[in-house]
Order: structure tokens, then sequence, then C-alpha cells
């Protein structure tokens, strides 16, 4: 028995997020069956996490196990079989017990606004024409880095052990009429990216300052932070793995 | 009465072309209906010429007639009305007897083709992954260019009173993952920039050489061209006008 990890985009849009559910349409529903039709055999996969309805990802990491030789042209052939909103980058052979969820060592996201009405990014990127103050949103996102308690900015129904992550990238970028949000963390938690970013998007519009943003870090309850973005302008950009779950 | 410009962005994935039909969608039916809504009177506009079903624009102009005073947030208003896949960069008003259609001196016209599979790509951009011969391709682009009879390159049925059109600009370009089609003539045959494509692209697979390519030009005979490419990669880029149009 092998293990495998595939490097996967996806269009979120037609999709109930990555996880496979009882009759939803899911990411890892439509890769499995795709797997288990073309290998012959009945697949299935682990995602580095989820993502939830409408969310994109340009490189989801997921994890499979096959007995004997994969096809060399197995990424030519899913690539033919599964739908166009979904595509496979690379399968790559790992050390037997490496797992997409509890080796990652960092995740990054990237959040898209366009702030000029564009006929074209409609499911891609959340139209914000508002002006912001994009320095001032710098300033605050700084406020994120580091380790600390996140509780702020996860959903309320959430089972989790603990609401601490190490934030080590947090900043806004200025792309032609598009406006980025980047954050990379060692995990996250439910939901927390889009509170992360409508709470700075508060600053940027003035109804925080960096000071409240501060106390609603601190405060450690969901109901101080702002409203959650719409989930169609967040994308899973990057999982990374340490070396050596690359080695047989 | 005076006279306005409209430059309009579309994506063309949702309506059956740009000109107003019985009982289909189409983007200028939309645009009166706007129109004549915010501004309290039957607005009728015209392009500066057609698009077919599925074919995008980032510039489209059209003119429409209006007594008294614009109000001054019209592109703001009309942004705001007109659905996601429509909109409005600018109103201009124009000398009282420009015209779109007539007055246009030259239109642009880009082919977006994705040779890897994207996601995010699927109604914008044709995905061709065979690999293709650019610089083949550009040898044969530069065959188009100057004053022809381009009939092999018009759809057949079609009631015109002349195939020949000046082809100003003919060339392809590599950007990143995709390979970008350039065309500019004085004006355009109806369905001659997918027939163009398709036959250069036949040159780029090694169907059709150089030489093959301009007999073919020169037969003036729509069955020795190429298939035409589909809708959704076609993008109208600018229409061109003198500057007399813009005086009073």
């Amino acid at each position: 028995m092998s293990r495998y990890f595939l490097d996967i985009a996806y269009n979120g849009t037609a999709y109930h997020g990555w996880q496979i559910q009882e009759n939803a349409h899911t990411v890892q529903a439509e890769l499995e069956k795709c797997l288990s039709t073309l290998l012959r055999t009945r697949i299935e996969i682990m995602g580095s996490g989820r993502t939830d309805t409408g969310v994109h990802a340009t490189h989801q990491i997921a994890h499979f196990d096959m007995e004997g030789h994969l096809p060399d042209d197995l990424v030519y052939k899913l690539n033919s079989f599964l739908p166009r909103d979904i595509s496979i980058q690379s399968v790559r052979k790992v050390h037997d017990e490496a797992h997409t969820r509890f080796d990652a060592t960092q995740r990054s996201y990237q959040y898209f606004m366009h702030q000029a009405k564009s006929p074209f990014l409609e499911k891609l990127s959340y139209y914000h024409p508002k002006v912001v103050d994009v320095p001032l949103m710098n300033e605050a996102a700084k406020k994120l880095l580091g380790e600390q308690n996140f509780e702020s900015f996860s959903k309320v129904k959430t089972e989790v052990n603990t609401f601490i992550c190490t934030i080590k990238e947090a900043r806004w970028e200025k792309q032609n009429d598009s406006l980025v949000f980047h954050v990379t963390a060692n995990r996250f938690l439910r939901g927390m990216v889009r509170a992360l970013v409508g709470t700075l998007l508060d600053v940027g519009l003035g109804k925080l300052t960096v000071t409240d943003f501060v106390n609603i870090i601190e405060s450690q309850d969901r109901r101080k932070a702002g409203r959650a973005v719409p989930a169609h302008g967040l994308y899973l950009t990057s999982v990374v793995y340490p070396d050596s779950v690359y080695r047989d």
C-alpha cells in the first residue's frame, strides 16, 4: 500500500464545500468518484482541511492510499475525467504515514475584493465599492501576527480543543483594481479568515480604530468581531509540509 | 436632444448576444430597460456592432439620445441597477450625429485560450491543451495584414456589400498559461475572428502550412477555412472613433 498527495485546484461556486456530506455535491465526493473509477478500486481521500460552500482553492492537498502502481498518466486522465471546475496539478508519492491534515505546518489563504464593478469576477471576488483605508487596515493586520487566542474570529458552534493559532503573515496588497488579503498561519479556526477580513474592513471604513481591533482580539468574544465577508472571495492557496513527508 | 456614448463591459455567458431579439435575453435589451427606467423615458441604444451569444466585451460602445440633462451620477446608478454581468465605464456627450456603428474607424478583439486546465476560466477562455507552434501562427497571422477580401472567414449566410476589410494588427501573445490573439481592423465580417483563430490553430497544430493559409485567404471560400473556435474565448476590447464625434 502506498500513499499519495494530490495537489488540487477548484472553483467552489457549484459545490457545498470540500467535505463529503449526505445528498450534497462536494469536491471530495467528486474526486473520490473519479479516482475510484479510474483506479478501479474504492478510493477515499483526506483533505488538509475543509473549505466552506463557495470557497475556492488553488492548492488544496489531499492524500489517498493505493495498492500497486499508479498509471503514469493519472494526472492527465483525472483532468480529462473531472468536471471543468476541478483540476489536478500533481500526484506525488509520500511517506506511508504522511497525513495531509495532521502534518501540515502552515496554510495560506487569499481573500480577493474588487472595488470597480467587473462583469468577469462575479463568483471569483467580492465586489466592495466603498473606499477603504488600506494603510490603516495593514496597521491593524499587523496586530494579528504571532501566537494568540483567536476565539473572537471563530464560528460559535465549533468543537476545538484550542483557539490558539500562530499567524505568520497578514497583509493587504493592492493589485490593479483588486485588494487582496494574504494570511498564513499554522492553523485556522472555522470561518476565521472571513471574520478577520470583515473586521479589518470595519477598520478600513473607519467604523473601528486599530485599538478597537486589538480589543476585539483580546475579548475572545465572537459577538465583538465584524460580519463574515462572502465565501466567493476566499481561496485556499497553499498548504506546507515538512520535507520528511516526501521521504519513503 | 443630446446624444451620448456609453462605454460598456459585459460577460456574455448568460446572454443571447448583444442585439435585441424577440424572446431572448440580450445585453442591448437589458441596457434599454435599465436606462428607460432610470431616465423615465423610452430609451433606445445603438451599439457599435453585434456580438454573438457567449461573446464578451470589455469596451462595447453604444449611443442613445436624451432630452434635457443627464443625472450626474448616471454611471453609478446604472451600475447599481444593472445585473452583475454588465457594467458601465463611462457616459460621454458626443456630437448630435455621432454614430457608434457608422463612425467607428477601428475595432479590436482579443481571443483567449488557456493551455493548462483551470477551474477559474471556464466561460472566460477557451481550454485548448494541445501544443501549438506560436511563432508559426504569428508568421501566418502576418499574412492577414492589410486590405484584403476575407470572404473565406465570413459566415455563409450574411448579407454584406463587401468582404473587404483592412486588418491593422494580427498577432499571438503568450501571457502566463494563456495564449491571446490580438486583432484590429476597420471592420469585421460575421464570425470572422472565430474562423481566423480556428484556421490559425490548424497552422499551429501542423495541419496547415503558412502557404496553405495564404491560399485559404485567396480562395474566398468559407469551406476552405478551419472551424470556428467557441464564442466564450472572444472579447470585443476596443472601438475607436475620430475626435470629431466628441465635439459639439
